[in-house]
């Protein structure tokens, strides 16, 4: 394998770019904005000037490069081809072909940010000792990654690890982003904390710093509750118990060694998985309670070291005969 | 590979074997009971006894056998380790190791009976166009097996695929066999249609053709239900909402491209079927809804299909580097 790689993790905003030994280390990172005018169409010809910049300046050809790996905020199948990435203003096209045809016949691999996420976790962060992780990525939605033996599963149409939609609660009655009612994202995202803060707050009396926050933040409702506020320290309870309940119905579905939660409501730290723990625990089944469930580590890294990860740890699956 | 392999499918009254060719072809099936006797101790020697007389039958040696594949009633970590066999009378050992010290040094390899059945079926039977399927086992119990890239997904304690555990009801207030409440399975296996059937006749006073059915079956509800008995259409109805809601939320963990229904439940056919994919589809992550639904096509013989898969699939994943 060559020495090096490029992970490249687009966002709505900006393209995050790494510079990586394919042994893990990160050379250089840096940012391009996202330039989703037109319909997104020079964000991968930008990434292309900036990596040839960047070869340019650490005196490299394309033949010191393994390949280019791209996590984009989208569902990818597994040939490349993404489907709708609605923020960057695509439709549906192979992006590995495109950007490899645009830099130099280098070989690219595409995958969702989420499952990139979960990949580079697996590979270098909280999940390194593990086979089989679930990635959980709490932020405005929940994204979800599943890897088996150290390989994303994509699913059928780039769907699998969509477990910010898995239904919790059938009583729910306001719509999801996905237009059902109930699903985990509703209560368990950064949005869905406050909603759960908001709602406890009309059904309660009860007095509460969480009513003096203008806007009320999620991490606010963290704080409170870290403090010893009773009405956040409820709310919390509330969704970790939602969460639990998600991640005792995954684990009987893939029963993996470990979840890794990350993601902007992550920042709550240890005492936000302190207390999904318990009820991850009661609420599955006994065979599949044991997964650890940990902080991801990699933090806005993941997605560039992930990114890297679909290039490092490309395999072939070897029917022995 | 070697021309012939042995497919063993234990269960708790018999042992079903196959001489099974590695193209797929059976060439000879038939059965020895299980002697669950002084813990289960005879159960291999008497498998070994069986396979060492058709060998002799069909004037082949060890060195015609590719290997041994065997299913078992419980969970088996991927080393081939047993955990409790309950219906076997068995503790915990490693089988795999076991089995070949008895039986000449030929490679055996283990899993559970529901994921080998899931194997069998998507090696020749209902999901055999598919490289990712779920498939359910409808009987006493809701067995499950995931099969990814054409692998079985055994997880971190041979608890993947036990998808009869996922809570789906968070009223029910009677226990499932697990010690929980709510578990796909109380609605979904046999015991949990006729458990729907008595409840719905509890609460109902309509006649129906049900309450003259004593005890009530499973294939009575839906024999009943398809001759129009408005009661069973209800019970049946009930029935597939729960598995719709099941495939639905599996669909969001791994997107599977097919959901294979098997078990002694399946045998209402594609009535079934029908009752249960618009639930699922319309009780599902838009992106993860459109897997077929399809009854498994093996039956009796899934099991030791699928044993012999775990022998004539037997892959290694090769880390390119």
């Amino acid at each position: 394998m060559r020495e090096y790689c490029f992970g490249v993790d687009v966002g709505g905003t900006t393209v995050k770019i790494g510079l990586i030994r394919t042994n893990g280390e990160i050379v250089e990172k840096w940012e391009i904005p996202s330039d989703t005018s037109n319909n997104g169409e020079n964000i991968l010809s930008d990434i292309c000037a900036s990596l040839d910049e960047k070869m340019e300046q650490w005196n490299m050809t394309p033949n010191d490069i393994e390949g280019v790996g791209i996590g984009l905020p989208g569902p990818v199948l597994s040939n490349g081809t993404v489907l709708n990435c609605v923020n960057l203003g695509w439709g549906t096209f192979n992006v590995s072909e495109k950007l490899s045809q645009l830099f130099h016949g280098v070989p690219v691999k595409a995958d969702n940010d989420a499952n990139v996420a979960a990949l580079g976790e697996d590979w270098l962060g909280a999940g390194k000792e593990f086979d089989s992780i679930v990635m959980l990525t709490l932020g405005t939605g929940v994204g979800g990654g599943v890897v088996i033996n150290n390989r994303i599963v994509q699913g059928f149409n780039g769907g699998a690890g969509e477990v910010g939609h898995i239904t919790l609660n059938e009583e729910e009655t306001e719509e999801c982003g996905c237009g059902r009612k109930g699903c985990l994202e509703q209560y368990c995202s950064a949005t869905g904390v406050v909603r759960l803060a908001k709602r406890y707050m009309e059904a309660h009396g009860e007095p509460t710093k969480m009513r003096d926050m203008n806007p009320l933040a999620c991490r606010d409702v963290f704080n409170l509750a870290k403090e010893g506020d009773a009405a956040a320290i409820e709310v919390v309870k509330q969704m970790a118990e939602y969460m639990g309940k998600g991640l005792g119905i995954i684990a009987s579905v893939v029963n993996p060694q470990a979840f890794v939660i990350g993601g902007g409501v992550s920042k709550a730290g240890q005492y936000l998985i302190d207390n999904i723990e318990g009820y991850y625990r009661d609420n599955c089944f006994a065979p599949c309670s044991n997964a650890e469930v940990r902080l991801a580590e990699l933090g806005n890294d993941a997605g560039i070291i992930g990114a890297a990860a679909l290039v490092t740890r490309s395999e072939e699956t070897v029917i022995l005969d």
